[in-house]
């Protein structure tokens, strides 16, 4: 009988390894000549393992960039009610929000008109990370009507749930009122955020939430990382 | 009174050939050495006119490319209705449809499943491109199940329009069931069909569109320029 070929054995190991997320989806498995190094094999026999597991949708080869563990996209529901909690958790995955900035400051102008504020009002700014099982997928700014929601900063702090902090401000219950999606190069601090290259694409979303009676509550400018999340709208 | 500076004069020019459109959206205006020659004076006096124009927002200088004139995304509504003619016409813009290529072909898995297809049926596919103003914005190909609508690809042919062909082939409407919209680098092919340059971000989205009683009659894929579409869903 013949032995198991030593690219097998190689690409099991690699296989393993990926599903105990020792390497994640979305990072990159280190070069052809360390792997060489490490399982003591010439290049040719990394590459026969490296072609097997990418034939098989485990990584995927970027030219000039290496070898990545490939992602399955997040699926992200558009509609209606669009809440980032239930969104991820209807999808089989585990949602968490990490605060980078909550502030207050005056409304811009883009801002003041969304939220249908005078320019000298005051917004309360919350600039975050989403993350799906453990992995960036978003990075985020929300602005919100200082005046209309007392203790909503506190409450964004403490929380980091939009949709807990506006009910704690008074807001029981929020429709998404419109979402315009393009898209563009992730800026050197996106890529920083999501873990990106330089230049990489992501989805921009900008989007009002305003309460069933039509009275805007949130402006909020999203950057997803292009691979790791499909807007999915159902018609 | 003080003579208006050369560099107004060189502005206003510029801004003149942009809006008879000798330099039209997403244009690259001649480099700076160009403009010199053009206008017989120096860079300095050049590049004052450029900054000025790119504090008023008509053009954009991206580092390393050039000076492009800027572009005013085309909006284009998601939802149950989704129709190219009547959503650019809506929005002011004027709409067209360039054919690529019409072919019949064996169903591909991914196609087969979103139409409810045996594997070994026929699609027709539909590769074109999608202009506003007689500007590429989009590149779709899009399959339709071969059997169901005898005289399709006849009717795309002599239409290019999907709404019209398929109503001669006996669907008076259709509705949108599902879009699916992530961010990519554009490929080399997408690039030259958008005149963007290789790796530039493209939205695409994947969708599929039924009769009202529920039965599919198109998968469509769509890359739009990243930079001339925005995607718009009212809530």
């Amino acid at each position: 009988m013949p032995r198991n070929p030593v690219w097998k054995a190689i690409a099991k190991t690699l296989e393993t390894e990926i599903a105990e997320r020792l390497y994640p989806p979305g990072a990159r498995l280190p070069t052809e000549a360390a792997l060489s190094d490490r399982f003591g094999v010439n290049r040719h026999t990394v590459r026969r393992a490296l072609s097997d597991l990418s034939e098989r949708g485990l990584v995927r080869s970027r030219r000039g960039a290496g070898v990545f563990v490939d992602i399955v996209p997040t699926d992200y529901a558009l509609g209606r009610r669009v809440r980032f909690h239930q969104n991820l958790r209807a999808a089989g995955h585990l949602p968490e929000k990490r605060v980078l900035r909550i502030e207050t400051r005056p409304a811009r102008r883009a801002e003041a008109e969304a939220l249908d504020l005078d320019r000298e009002s005051e917004v309360v700014v919350y600039e975050g990370l989403s993350l799906s099982d453990g992995i960036a997928i978003a990075h985020f700014e929300s602005v919100f009507p200082a005046a209309r929601l007392p203790g909503l900063a506190a409450a964004l702090a403490e929380t980091a749930s939009v949709t807990e902090a506006l009910a704690r401000a008074g807001v029981a219950d929020y429709v998404r009122a419109e979402t315009r999606i393009s898209a563009e190069r992730a800026s050197a601090t996106q890529a920083l955020h999501l873990g990106l290259r330089d230049g990489e694409p992501v989805l921009c979303t900008i989007s009002r939430n305003e309460t069933p009676e039509g009275m805007p509550v949130e402006r909020g400018t999203t950057w997803f990382a292009g691979d790791r999340v499909a807007l999915v709208h159902a018609g």
